[in-house]
């Protein structure tokens, strides 16, 4: 893991590489307060005295609201504390555009801080050059310093960013024999009560929600984030329809909960496209099988959640259709991140093997490309299973 | 759950219920030191002096050894200590009959303990009988401390010797849509390396492992218990094939490894019967599907260990076949005992929601029989999901 040890230990600010980490990790935990969905990142910011001791933070709280360095120096100067001679480290490259709030560069140079830390550079080609900007002013800024922590905070995000498509995410809920429906095609529930609270809020952390015309038709599915109450999530993601199926008048997706989108097309990667022109970062796939399948086929699933129950049909639809894989070694292989029991269900949280975020783009800083690369090697090592030969059982 | 502290603080040996549960745990930890394999259950045995001390302790090792309770009289001789007024904390009731070894009833008696605390009553009609003759000695008996840990120690033993059949885990090792291989019968191992180590440490702790004739005719498995350097683990497995077709002369099945059984039978229940006759406890069924669906029909899986691989395949053959479900009412349902990362694969293992054990039997002593039945409605509680109404989605 590249935690930026090299260039936070000779920042010209003086502070040891351990008050600068403890300080990002507050960052961190400061960016997760603000919400998951929206066009923009999640950023947090802490302002560092001479000695060490934090003597301001902020964060940012979504798409409207200031940026999180500046959350942090009006959060200075509301404690009647000069900015000035500061070091701001900030989970994400400052920006250098003027956008619904002036550029955050421009801002902590102003307030005269010495110094900036970053974690992770700005890959978005109308935000980025912030460190070139702080540098060209004279102020030191390292870009690296617990980059892999702050990737995976904005991991949807920067994979929006850097590629134009969402970052999707594919749930399945399937029996232990990988299907998804009894032979009469019940039951919409195979897994339990716990898995479906989870299905629901990770529904309320997201830009949008798809399902595919064929389902949005048999279904009518009202793809709303609720809690378990029944009660709706303030955050509701935007609808979207896949397919050439028209959505019916009388349509659940036609009520209550998010806007509504139909995209009548085939092609996934221009659906993705449009939905990513849309700013959104983070799409929700959750059917059906064929939906699933051309998603997998295409290569376009970023993630799966594949919530699992200890259940046996031995008949019935099933997740995925026909993937054109037809010996082992074509198999779909993905990287488990995370494993959750829920109740009697199990969550398994898997990633593609090379996720595309790791390619660097044309429009990335040095600083970013480098760490993007050491993340993408991490990944490649940590997560790949080895290639095996076929062994006597 | 019954931690036996009603009877327990109420002993006349006028030792607090924390002590006997502290005993008790250390009897239980004495017990897993034994061999899960073999005729014998896995018991633990410690005696107490009167201010609560532990002044010896003992464990089964094994089948032509002595049994714990004789093991600790036996410490506590080699320590030159009487086990005369002490209090003797054991996780199943000592035996009443001459087996391999004398009654351990009989040897408590003759040691002049002062009373003595039993987790689980033994159901073995040959053996059972123990906590009469002790009381009809005049010494004070309590069953049931930590029955709940004394009967997961003891699940595959009990189950055997309450339904004369062995406890059958089915190991399922598929992708997550359910799949054992691709189109054209590639791979044998879709889960990775510590998958593989975790079946096979659990292969050197059953007493038979069995697979179909189809499938050690197609596969020609060796069915052997390896460590990861390929070495084999001391104790084999009975290897079983289960079905009419031959073991060919030239199969791995009749090289190294466990004896060979081949049952040519397509009656499960009398296979099982049989094996249960030959004091099989624990069987591990290995496949292929044509087995496992067979037994899941039948209702006669006590447990299952589904390794599943972030793997999506689309195609390829499934893990189980037609079980005769038609709508999702009738799905098999088994209760999550454990989830467990292994690597990239997770293991999921899961109990039949009406385990066979739990069912008293005429053999069963009042104690055991509460003790049995109060696991039971436990079991039904806490392990079995809630029937599900059809919600929207």
């Amino acid at each position: 893991m590249n935690d930026g040890k090299d260039q936070a230990s000779i920042g010209p600010d003086g502070l040891q590489a351990a008050e600068l980490k403890k300080a990002m990790r507050r960052a961190l935990a400061l960016a997760r307060l603000g919400p998951a969905y929206g066009p923009n990142p999640r950023v947090g910011c802490v302002l560092l005295g001479p000695d060490g001791g934090t003597v301001a933070e902020g964060y940012h709280r979504g798409a409207g609201t200031p940026h999180a360095e500046a959350a942090a120096l009006a959060d200075a100067r509301s404690r009647g504390v000069d900015p000035r001679g500061t070091t701001a480290v900030v989970t994400l490259e400052p920006c250098a555009h003027h956008g619904r709030t002036g550029p955050c560069a421009d801002a902590l140079i102003e307030a005269g801080v010495a110094a900036v830390h970053v974690a992770v550079g700005d890959p978005n080609p109308v935000a980025t050059g912030g460190a070139t900007k702080l540098r060209d002013a004279g102020i030191p800024v390292s870009v690296g310093l617990l980059a892999h922590d702050g990737e995976e905070l904005l991991r949807p995000w920067l994979h929006a960013v850097r590629t134009g498509r969402p970052y999707v995410t594919l749930k399945l809920a399937t029996s232990l024999d990988g299907r998804v429906a009894a032979v009469d095609g019940t039951s919409r529930w195979i897994t339990g009560d716990r898995a479906r609270a989870h299905a629901h809020a990770v529904r309320a952390q997201v830009d949008a929600i798809a399902v595919g015309s064929g389902t949005a038709l048999v279904d009518d599915p009202s793809l709303t984030a609720r809690r378990a109450d029944g009660g709706l999530f303030e955050h509701q993601p935007l609808r979207v329809v896949l397919g050439r199926r028209a959505v019916p008048d009388g349509a659940r997706l036609r009520g209550t909960g998010g806007p509504l989108l139909h995209l009548p097309t085939h092609d996934l990667d221009a659906a993705l496209r449009d939905l990513g022109g849309r700013e959104v970062r983070h799409l929700l796939v959750e059917g059906g099988p064929t939906l699933a399948t051309a998603l997998l086929a295409a290569d376009l699933v970023d993630e799966l959640h594949a919530y699992v129950a200890p259940v046996l049909l031995g008949a019935g639809a099933t997740a995925v259709g026909d993937l054109g894989v037809t010996t082992i070694g074509e198999a779909a292989r993905f990287a488990t991140a995370d494993v959750t029991r829920l109740g009697d269900d199990v969550l398994l949280v898997a990633r593609r093997l090379k996720p595309a975020e790791a390619e660097p783009s044309q429009n990335q800083s040095a600083e970013d490309s480098t760490a993007a690369e050491q993340t993408a090697a991490l990944s490649a090592q940590d997560g790949r299973p080895g290639r095996r030969t076929q062994e006597e059982i």
